[in-house]
């Protein structure tokens, strides 16, 4: 059966949960469209984020790679389009660093378009009733150097074959919950949806 | 066994669904907290809403009502504290009357608190990890028609001891998911998440 | 000549600006649509800020009244319908009270209706390209506080034939230029389409 | 003295104003901080737009170019700081092309950093009270198409000293004073106020 590794970030900016970690527990284990989904934790740390990548790849050999975050304040499912050479962080990451401008790898590229089929994914997901579109930005935080350096990492690894790419999540429901006023009113979207969305997107992979 | 009376509009404005609609649905036939669920459907017609809801009261003798009707854009389940003597349709309603600045009733208060335990059913559903917040206008549509028509009702007809009020709730995932560009960039809300919302909501109740 | 008292609140909730009070100051002594503009300054004061509104209107002897308040998120200038007889504070005032679904005047009706002609006014300000909408709600705090309580105070002293109600405006460009992050992403309105919005406003009156 | 090309897109997508348009006829023949500010209009029209870049770049021989263009929805100035090579559009441009997932420039690179002094250049703007920040995507419309395809054009010819980038604005106020409901309430900056970030933005070039 193929692989699929699926990643979660841990919580980061004060909060205690992070979406993308809910989801994948539970998706961890499932069987869907031919692949064993295989789900692994990420520290929201710079470089150390892509080590954690890195060795799950190593140990895996996954067929694909969706790394999941959170976009706190997006009321869909975004894929990204695109990675970009940048690292910089509007807030200090879960060890402290907060680099301004400086490059995910000095060697790399500019960008590296996500090699996941992101239109085929978006539409599974529409089709099946989840609200899903293509984004154009995966920021310039954690999010974003982990897709850029998983690409950069497959590619200068001689895996550019294997499908990579971000899938960003909306806050869940209990995160708003827990806020008052304005600051609590951002869409939330439930581990329910976020799971009937990734099954039908998982269908979408060849 | 007490009973509880909770309403669901049928789907209007270009809409093929409507959330309180399927919401209700869930929720018809369950006990909660000693309440027998009650559901009905309503439609979306001045006046005909409200005698829908007059009908049910009279057959049903509920210890309770809630009415419930989609809040397009808002992002949490919302609470109303008042509903006011003005019928001010933006669009016409499903059998297209559309009257500006009309009284509900012509012989009413300007105004009535809804009468359920408001801050209690936000209280709840926050605690139970879902979105919510008091609002305080549940628009000038047929929401607000019913809301206050209903209140009214029971007040001049002795029922006033019954708790009565009206619960907005966002869109759907699926109302957004046939949606394209940014005007399906509204909040949605999974009916798995709001049933457990309104099973907290329902808790509050004596 | 005609007088138009307009008021505009002081800062609060930690701004160090409010867009209705450098808004006033724009406008005071200005002659419009045959009213001449009187400005007061009104402190976030449960109470105070009626005192001063009582005190403006024995002293000017105002022929219209326009209260003035910050909508922090709202896009457009938006004409309240409507003021309720509750204090919920959600943060404190500017000397603390922060009370709880209290009344503003015990012997009150629930609501009033504002008696400016507010669909005029909304109507004036789209057709000289500024948005502006009617609003059904002022909230719960100051803002409501004061119509309400200046409805009331009107209609107790014999003076309800004076048209008096409430605007609400958005952040100005610079209280949002000095927040970071998503924190600064609310709309923002500049003091000239103020001006030209008010101005617009003003020739609604009769 | 040095001169300043800025470029405003014509209207597109139903409106009848772009404000990108306004502003540059405000700032043409303006010299601000060692530069004389030449303005060109630009047509919605893919290939078309970068032809009369082109033109102008050869005809004016610019120290700097600002490109810029309406982001509807957005409530703050933006600085786009990359444009990346693909054509997608969600709508057609002015001339009904709708490329889907097509490449700017076959042979060029997969994207571009914008050359401008993107931080210090919202930097300023914000010291000046005007909200501005820094953008990670111009979409992938005839904006991005622009922002590409001029960094690309600059590149090739020899001409990658000259700073060039994009600069996105919000609606300006007498466009959603035309709509009504829900699609009005939308962000608007006035003319005004982009005349006083963009009088601050371009301080900030050497």
């Amino acid at each position: 059966m193929k692989k699929l590794l699926i990643t979660g970030f841990q919580p980061f900016g004060g909060e205690t949960v992070n979406p993308a970690l809910e989801l994948v527990k539970q998706l961890a284990g499932k069987n869907i469209n031919g692949y064993e989904v295989v789900a692994r934790e990420i520290p929201v740390v710079r470089y150390e984020a892509l080590d954690a990548v890195r060795s799950a790849v190593d140990e895996i050999s996954p067929d694909a790679v969706i790394i999941v975050g959170q976009a706190g304040g997006r009321p869909d499912i975004t894929v990204e389009r695109i990675g970009i050479d940048v690292d910089d962080f509007r807030i200090p990451d879960n060890k402290g660093n907060q680099p301004v401008d400086e490059p995910v790898a000095k060697d790399g590229p500019i960008a590296y378009w996500a090699t996941l089929p992101i239109k085929k994914m978006v539409a599974n997901m529409k089709a099946a009733g989840i609200p899903a579109s293509v984004s154009n930005s995966a920021g310039t935080y954690v999010c974003n150097h982990l897709l850029y350096g998983t690409l950069h990492l497959l590619a200068t690894a001689g895996k550019a074959h294997i499908p990579a790419g971000f899938v960003h999540i909306p806050y869940l429901p209990e995160q708003m919950a827990v806020r008052k006023g304005i600051e609590s009113q951002y869409p939330t979207m439930g581990v329910e949806t976020l799971v009937k969305g990734f099954t039908a997107m998982i269908e979408a992979l060849d």
